[in-house]
């Protein structure tokens, strides 16, 4: 499966958590599960990327939608309280950090 | 232009520089340039997507590659002297600060 980096007028949100190793996969697992059950099917919604770091200490969330206003729309849901409290219940050491940023540039290898 | 997030198998190395806002622009230029002269024709490079944060104070490399093996070679191309030289005259405030991933989990969403 794979998800596509869209350039130019692409809201990206780059949000990031640090986490105790043993509690990493649970803190994906608890914020998939609330992506699943609404987020995905707010308007505008693009994707979201789920990334664990190899040394188990972050995680960072990708997540792509198609203007700020979509994303701002999302973080006035009401059921992002409930998002919030998952987060909360798994536990992280810090965040959620987020950063918003728009893609300037993307450069493909040789090689495929 | 689009690139592709490949799921599983793939290391996804993401590097996050601070910077002043003034020089955000000029710091993506330096990287890209390096990334288009050599990074790029690698063994394993997939792809590589620069990020200007909104707020004018980040810029986030996501960068993918076959393998941590191709990763590592990049590395220690000795290339990347001039690299480092170009992103040290760039002037960040911080970074580069890289953190290694694996991709868990894409959902897209329903609007597209």
């Amino acid at each position: 499966m794979t998800a596509t980096i869209r350039e130019n007028a692409t809201f990206t949100q780059v949000v990031r958590f640090e986490v105790a190793p043993e509690k990493q996969e649970a803190l994906i697992a608890a914020i998939v599960a609330e992506v699943e059950r609404w987020v995905r099917f707010r308007p505008g919604f693009v994707s979201s990327t789920f990334h664990a770091s190899l040394d188990g200490r972050h995680v960072l969330n990708y997540a792509q939608w198609e203007s700020e206003e979509a994303f701002r729309g999302f973080t006035r849901d009401p059921e992002g309280e409930r998002l919030s409290a998952a987060i909360k219940a798994a536990g992280p050491e810090a965040g959620p950090d987020g950063t918003a940023f728009r893609v300037v540039r993307s450069i493909a290898g040789t090689s495929r």
